[in-house]
């Protein structure tokens, strides 16, 4: 089979975004440097697909992501669809001094729910985060930009264990009062299980401005979003293919499958806008430039061998 | 982190029991015969880690399943912990004769709920496999057995697409008026989604003698399995460290792994019975032996290597 059948469920929206992340996050850890032609193919790819939400690059330190370094080449070379975005991620001020130099029209930020993780990812600490945020997100707002804010570390990092819901709260309402229209909760670890993300979600009062971004590494991050949606939760973190997270296991998968996603909500009959088959293709071609499979299912089960048949996979 | 955090969440079970078929349906398919006192050993961990329903082998005929020919041998050396059950799949009366031999309490039997299926891996129609079940049933239970029944390509099957969900519920139907006690839904091919576990269990009338056993193929098998939950399921069948399914991948899983359900399970507050940490420690052993690493995403983060903090797996 090459879609599922579709059976709705109670509950659930009609339709969900994708924030496609494959291009920045699914990218940004991959130690051999890829050609800035080959990523304009792939974000092309994307919009190709379907895809509205295109994360393109992020404007970090060439010294902390060096695959990134080619982030304004990359948007002098990028086509833009109409109607599609294609955020960028910004760290600090110089990011968007350089965010704004080459047209960008939406950033994104990134902060921390954690004190450990803070301090080691951004050299500040929970509260002394927001002296830097603050200025971009003002500045950011006065050209007319979009800011979304992306909050890491929801459910627990490695240091301190299992973060407390009101500490994250706490972190996201100011991150939405700075003026972000969009909060991406991050399990970045992927420790997360569906009671932990619904008590998170009504601790915010609801779904409304909150997007997830799930991480795969206990296999939660499905189940996990399902739950999201169930709450009420209609935009979706995910990489293509399931690339990112976890460069030094080489079958561990980092972000949630975009496929793997797009199986579940068309068997669900939630509109997507997104053509399956075009995604398993960019992830089968993706991966033969990244030299490695892709983690989705999906891709494993459809893309990897268009010569294999399904009934190869028939015993019980 | 070790352990998820427990977030308890409604509409759960307080309880749920895994039916572990990683010695049987997990090695199935393995290429390289395993030796007998490998097995012995596999059964008694999983029983030391708090198993209580541990499928241990096969009597299906050693031409179809080699790796399974050392049934009688197996259960003549397993050792048995009292209040274990250790059913055996059988799949016709001879089975029944040799588990009848070699004091097997429980049994278990394989329908098809396709035509195609049925024809190819039972040589019956989808009809004439209740001839075979009729006295294998029959006979089981006037000697005291028990019996399980599985129904597998419930979902989909290569051949035929999606599995009428009437068509389903026709054949277990008929497999519980022969007095099988437990029916276990399969998604062989690991096709199914959310809305489609729901409507198959309300079209059954309700979660009652229903077990449900899902394949990851399309990485659905968690999501689905919390949906059936949802439904009031309490019996789920996993295989230890995701083993079986698809020998032709190495990457690619079959059955849903019982780490990352114990993982989503403990998270919800739900009880197993189950040590996670032992568990992770038998599913490395045995990928030791089997010499390729576990597919399950829980056992790849907490069990390969132990000198790996989760703190290098930081970054968002």
């Amino acid at each position: 089979m090459r879609e599922p059948q579709r059976v709705r469920a109670a509950g659930l929206p009609e339709r969900v975004t994708i924030y496609e992340v494959g291009p920045r996050d699914g990218l940004q850890n991959e130690a051999a440097v890829i050609p800035v032609e080959v990523k304009a193919e792939f974000v092309a790819r994307l919009a190709a697909a379907g895809h509205r939400v295109i994360e393109a690059t992020s404007f970090v330190h060439p010294k902390w992501v060096p695959q990134l370094a080619d982030a304004a080449e990359l948007l002098a070379v990028m086509e833009r669809v109409p109607g599609v975005r294609y955020p960028v991620l910004v760290p600090n001020e110089r990011g968007l001094d350089r965010a704004l130099e080459h047209g960008v029209e939406e950033i994104a930020i990134f902060a921390s729910a954690t004190e450990t993780f803070a301090g080691r990812n951004l050299n500040r600490t929970l509260e002394s985060q927001f002296e830097m945020f603050e200025p971009v997100v003002a500045r950011a707002l006065a050209h007319g930009l979009r800011v979304r804010a992306y909050v890491s570390m929801c459910f627990g990092d490695p240091w301190e264990g299992p973060t407390p819901v009101a500490q994250v709260v706490s972190v996201g309402r100011r991150l939405l009062d700075l003026g972000c229209f969009e909060l991406s909760l991050g399990d970045t670890i992927g420790v997360g299980t569906p009671g932990h993300v619904s008590a998170l979600i009504e601790a915010f009062g609801g779904p409304s401005r909150l997007a997830v971004h799930f991480h795969d590494t206990y296999g939660q991050a499905l189940a996990n979003t399902l739950t999201a949606l169930r709450e009420g939760v209609t935009v979706v973190d995910a990489s293509t293919g399931g690339i990112g997270g976890c460069p030094y296991a080489e079958s561990a998968t980092g972000n949630l499958a975009t496929e793997d996603l797009v199986w579940m909500l068309h068997g669900l009959g939630v509109e997507t806008g997104l053509d399956l088959p075009s995604l398993v293709e960019t992830s089968t071609w993706l991966a033969a430039r990244l030299g490695r499979p892709s983690p989705s299912r999906v891709v494993q089960a459809l893309g990897e061998n268009p010569s294999r048949t399904t009934a190869e996979n028939a015993e019980e």
